[in-house]
């Protein structure tokens, strides 16, 4: 298989796909629509996974773990949040195979054994839950539950695509239980404001932060926070939401307390999540035709060191001030690999980890030992320099800092220019047609407006930004007054 | 609910179930057989899957992660392993719920959405990882493949015990693919030795490495390896299994390679796992009538310290103490908890941490402010003694050594001095009887030798020990020739 992707200008999407497969990130397997996760790019996950979980145990959550399966009579418990998902899950009916008499050496379902009530692969948890969470709760001593759950979900999308929608995905979810509404309330805003923070601080992606509209809502909660991330063709894509869930759940699974007054009420719930999909909107921001570019918060490997030499002797003395180098780089926490395989050259490595993102690469020759030098090379801007070893340490460790504010600050400069401000429906498809991107503009708050304008142009409001600009105007498709401008976007 | 637990005489498979619940490790959930780990229950597995992880990669593994459903026709590839899973397994068959136009309000299967492959929820992944590596491999040099995967599995099993047998439980399994059978058995050692030190010096359970006999195999296995261990009621625990597939897998899934001559020759496996039944070994083996103990290495919280204070004066005097002694004590690694609830009087708090197994408690209260002390509890021998301040840190490092060595050592002493070796069948029925534990007798090698005792007595040969006494003998059952020794025991 050629090493070389399809360049972006020319099929966006077919580079994506390339990029996942070539970088050896993930691959689709034999079953329809669900991936597997390469080393490498579980490697990513991990880091992305070890962070999450530190900020969600800093904020006082713990981990749980509840079952894969929703019994079908509390799936239909919570009737929006069932209406959601019932379109597209995969249901569990009997529990054996056996021989298949026709086919020897099949097997086939066992008609006997018929599960008496199907099970649903979980394509989120707040049911399972919350008739768990009955059990818990009794009196305000018990509240908050604050609980977060690693798992993988399930929902039969009908078109798939690695990482950015697969039939099953990892995640986490949280799901925590307040005994008041503005409790939840600031819970469900809290948790977006640490998946904001990690998206820019760890995978610098600049986001926007944001309520959904109605329509756009989880199933079965009463308002639902996101984070909007802008890739590089100008589509949006959701890398995080956060649901204010009311009393919905609380009253469908009969979840009350005992308030310090000792009246009786419904508990107050939250949920949140982010998925694999992170992947996508990682390698979607910083990505170019050369391959995967990674932040060094998130790069297996930060710096790999690769020897160039001529027979034994000359590669012994590399490896020894190779040796030397990753010691020192690993006392100051750096990732280092060193490829010393004899079974590729150097080039075909130099591509490789070109391909895959590592941030830094040090190429050390017979020269550079003579010389005191090694060469070092920048994935993001794909240039070299000639440094002193002695000053190597302290080099790679500033170069490392500024990749991370480098590709915070490039994807910023691209999001922030591809946010236009229009006021009418004809700029509105023209920045469509030609800019994409952003669109900022007023809209009157009706789901029939929103409906209308998703029909004739497919864009959708992605968010309305918490920090928008507020300020009367008219909606650019119904001109009805509009109190606040909306972002607008086609999105992955 | 009472806090007290039924005490292990008078009925120790009572005594386990209560424990799992009023300890907060795990409860059972509205899906049968299903569990729900509790956030308590759920950090002692974390601290066991990051130690895991930790001497997996030591020993050049990385995770990955593959799908969660199985097509028929892969699932049936490797006919022993199929006949091994198949009676117990769940099965999805649809994709899609719709309204009940019987039942308003409820939904039903649509019979419309069947798939047109029954997919299998993973019992375990060797079919789906076999089908994948089939792409990965060409030649020798794309081995060895070192693949761990941390993951749920179910198993539709008929009698479900929290953490010990449940339909669905969390595990991890290693995966790997090799060039030669000395190398594919090596691994497979390997892993069963690096499952025994965890056991050993990190759960401080001792265990006997052995071979399992030919009908207690993992279903497509030629040899498989494993870790055995012994409860206090004197029945034994499979704690671990590493297997050699040989080329069964290689075969089923047509997995070749091209060796250095050029030579296509199908591949070696392995696979090996532990799973959340850990949790039911860790328990069974240390813990008490008064709740869980706990070895320092898993215990979420290794020190509490309880204040015991009248009026907020003395409160504040002694929350001063506290965090000043849980810095000292986070400086060196202890992960200490400081319980200041008010809404818990101290005695309620004891008893709940005794409960949960917190290895060392500290309680301090204004006397020992005055005198320069705090009163430090054992929760392994439930001794109490007064402590110098000064001397605290040290005196907690030291503490935790010996409670982690000594929760060992006793564990090896039952262990050992459960271990009989009998010459007749009389005798083996006898042990059975009374003292119960390990029976080390000499057996023929039959199957049919095997069958009989485990009718006639419910033992079981829990393993061939790779380090048993190797001695001719004769069969304590057919009185044929018998050239060693193996372990026999009822089992969980």
């Amino acid at each position: 298989m050629s090493k070389k992707l399809t360049s972006r200008t020319e099929d966006y999407s077919k580079w994506y796909n390339e990029l996942v497969v070539k970088a050896d990130l993930a691959e689709n397997s034999a079953v329809r629509g669900c991936m597997v996760i390469k080393p490498y790019g579980y490697a990513i996950w991990e880091k992305m996974q070890a962070e999450l979980d530190r900020m969600f145990k800093e904020t006082g959550h713990q981990n749980a773990y509840f079952p894969l399966f929703v019994p079908k009579s509390l799936f239909e418990a919570e009737e929006k949040n069932a209406e959601g998902f019932a379109k597209e899950c995969a249901i569990v009916t009997h529990y054996r195979l056996q021989n298949d008499p026709e086919k020897p050496g099949k097997l086939r379902v066992d008609p006997e054994a018929k599960l008496e009530e199907e099970l649903i692969v979980r394509p989120t948890s707040e049911a399972i839950i919350w008739n768990t969470y009955r059990g818990w709760i009794q009196s305000y001593r018990d509240l908050p539950i604050l609980i977060n759950q690693w798992a993988n979900v399930v929902r039969w999308e009908m078109r798939t695509r690695l990482f950015l929608r697969t039939a099953e995905f990892l995640w986490q979810e949280g799901h925590t239980a307040h005994a008041t509404k503005a409790e939840a309330l600031s819970e469900a805003k809290l948790m977006n404001n640490v998946y904001a923070t990690f998206a820019e601080k760890f995978m610098a992606i600049p986001v926007v932060q944001g309520l959904k509209t109605e329509s756009e809502r989880f199933a079965g909660a009463d308002e639902t926070y996101c984070i909007e991330a802008l890739m590089q063709d100008g589509k949006a894509l959701q890398a995080g939401t956060s649901h204010f869930l009311g009393q919905n759940f609380a009253k469908a699974f009969d979840v009350k307390f005992a308030n310090k007054e000792g009246k009786q009420d419904h508990v107050w719930a939250t949920s949140w999540g982010v998925s694999t999909r992170l992947m996508g909107a990682l390698i979607m921001t910083h990505s170019d035709d050369n391959g995967l570019v990674l932040p060094p918060s998130l790069a297996p490997n930060q710096v790999v060191i690769v020897p160039i030499y001529r027979g034994a002797d000359e590669l012994n003395a590399v490896s020894e001030v190779a040796h030397s180098i990753m010691s020192d780089l690993r006392a100051k926490n750096i990732s280092v690999k060193y490829d010393d395989r004899d079974t590729q050259r150097p080039g075909a490595k130099f591509a490789q980890y070109e391909l895959q993102g590592v941030p830094l690469r040090i190429a050390i020759g017979a020269r550079d030992l003579a010389n005191g030098t090694v060469e070092i090379a920048r994935r993001d801007t794909l240039t070299k320099a000639v440094i002193a070893l002695s000053d190597l340490t302290e080099t790679v460790e500033n170069l490392l800092k500024d990749i991370q504010d480098a590709l915070f600050k490039k994807a910023l400069d691209f999001r922030d220019s591809h946010i236009t401000e229009v006021e009418t429906f004809e700029e509105f498809k023209k920045v469509l047609e030609t800019k994409t991107g952003f669109i900022s503009a007023h809209w009157d708050g009706t789901t029939e407006t929103e409906d209308k304008i998703k029909e004739l142009t497919k864009a959708t409001i992605r968010c309305i930004p918490l920090e928008g600009k507020v300020e009367a105007g008219v909606c650019v498709y119904s001109g009805n007054p509009s109190k606040r401008r909306v972002l607008f976007a086609k999105a992955y």
